[in-house]
């Protein structure tokens, strides 16, 4: 089966976003040989436009559309960080958002999606089905739909980010990065492996959210039960229809890590890097100062999806 | 009266200091706008080694010691980060560090000093003076002091953070600076006007270490007792005897911050831009987000001077 996507369209999208996203800086913090044997070079999209990678995906989706879609609205589920960037890349374009998230998102990304002028419609997530309710607007307004990962101009945005940090740091010989649903991932697997085919990929999920490692160990995708983890961004039950491939045909292996080794990498960052990661923004980092990694890895890029956090959330860190 | 430094011994400390100052990144906060009316892009030198901007001074001065110097050691005092940058820059050219620090330092400041193979000597803010403890080992030792801003080679070395956000960020209106004892605003002041002679310049202090505000004023230099603000890094009773005549000559006006403003200005960084600040390093742009800039300034350059900050700091703001 053919990928959904290639590297020129990562490409394409590298052009296509850059009135929106910003080319975040990539930093080697100065503890991290010491504390994990290897050079770490911190891509970090905590620093990118919306506080995250998303607004990669949504504004090379939302900058393709022709003006007649645009004119009836785009609509997008999320539970936070994909909301803002779709409400950004949407009001850049003059378009309407209507957001659905869950009810108990967090402060940090839901009053940034409403301040940018979007409509937001709430949802229990244990009870409701998100995709329901994003179905029944879409079909109201005529909209498009913005899907947080499983669409190949999603895709293909989210790996602007590899893209970048391979431009910059060219010798890398591991890239690591979070699993949600999988969007991420596999824009930046697509793009590195063209790159550089040596390249070693590891994909990290929180062990309380392990949907794909279950899946890359069975082969096929499986779904779990709505995951409680504090790496909210990454409670996606199920990998993608379309990203799954990517990632069993490229990644080496998923890696698992706990919530306490979450926290240990928030404050690692904080203090060492000096830099506001949120919970999925630190799952990757945390694979690496946790010592999850094979052997052999001596120049890892580690994507930091995110940094959208409550202050409190850090104060009881 | 001639200054201490000309822009080409900012341009030769640039060179000199590569091998252990990185090039830092500008950030231009999405929410700065809105905020504050102007353009705002932060000179990130609390991601520098040593987390803040003084490895740049400690390095330009250490790295140009002959061997037959290197030999005796050296020495310095200072409420932190000078001092980690000392240790930093001596253990790279493999010269002994003697640090002269008060005992109520920050533990984030204080430890990875220590860790970096530096002696430490401990006295009481209030009551020694460190000055006469630092020339005590100095006379035993035959050592080289390095100060921690009233010397051309600091100040120099200082300045190639302007040098940087200028060449990034050529068409900026205003830089804004803290001030502790002049060293950084100094030496960015001297390369930035030669630059960009239109370019306006305003220092910093917080209202509690106001006195560079009173020197300004007054036109000569003034001493006051030691002051308790919580920009530890600040607490400088005076502007040191060369660094103030630069300022003079250069600087529009200095400005006050409350120790509100500062926590103020830190908790949005924190939460808007995802950086963390210490609060000497959050003072100038304190005075950016409170407002406390004159009418006409459009786009602002701000030094964040650094980011070490203890978490127990972090959890009461």
């Amino acid at each position: 089966m053919s990928l959904a996507i290639t590297p020129e369209m990562v490409r394409a999208a590298a052009e296509r976003i850059k009135p929106l996203a910003r080319r975040t800086p990539v930093i080697a913090p100065d503890a991290s040989a010491q504390n994990t044997g290897m050079r770490v070079f911190l891509k970090c999209e905590n620093l990118q436009r919306g506080g995250a990678f998303k607004i990669r995906g949504a504004s090379n989706l939302i900058l393709s559309l022709p003006a007649s879609d645009l004119e009836r609205g785009v609509v997008a589920f999320s539970s936070g960080n994909h909301a803002q960037a779709t409400a950004i890349a949407a009001r850049y374009v003059g378009a309407r958002a209507t957001i659905v998230m869950p009810e108990d998102a967090p402060r940090s990304k839901m009053e940034p999606t409403r301040a940018l002028g979007a409509t937001i419609v709430t949802y229990d997530r244990l009870r409701d089905d998100r995709e329901a309710i994003a179905a029944r607007i879409l079909g109201e307004t005529g909209g498009t739909l913005v899907p947080p990962y499983d669409h190949p101009m999603i895709m293909a945005g989210q790996g602007t980010a590899a893209l970048e940090l391979l431009d910059e740091i060219p010798d890398l010989d591991a890239l690591i990065v979070c699993i949600g649903g999988g969007g991420l991932i596999s824009g930046c697997s697509v793009i590195a492996k063209s790159i550089r085919p040596g390249l070693r990929i590891f994909g990290v999920e929180p062990e309380l959210a392990n949907d794909t490692w279950q899946s890359f160990r069975k082969g096929e995708r499986i779904s779990i039960p709505p995951p409680e983890t504090i790496a909210d961004g990454l409670r996606s039950p199920s990998p993608g229809k379309l990203t799954f491939p990517v990632i069993r045909s490229f990644v080496e292996d998923v890696l698992l890590v706990t919530e306490e080794e979450i926290r240990e990498a928030m404050r690692f960052l904080l203090t060492s890097a000096k830099l506001v990661v949120e919970p999925s923004g630190a799952v990757a980092f945390a694979a690496v100062l946790c010592g999850k990694l094979p052997p052999g890895v001596n120049r890892a890029g580690v994507l930091l999806s995110g940094g959208n956090v409550d202050l409190e959330f850090l104060r009881k860190l």
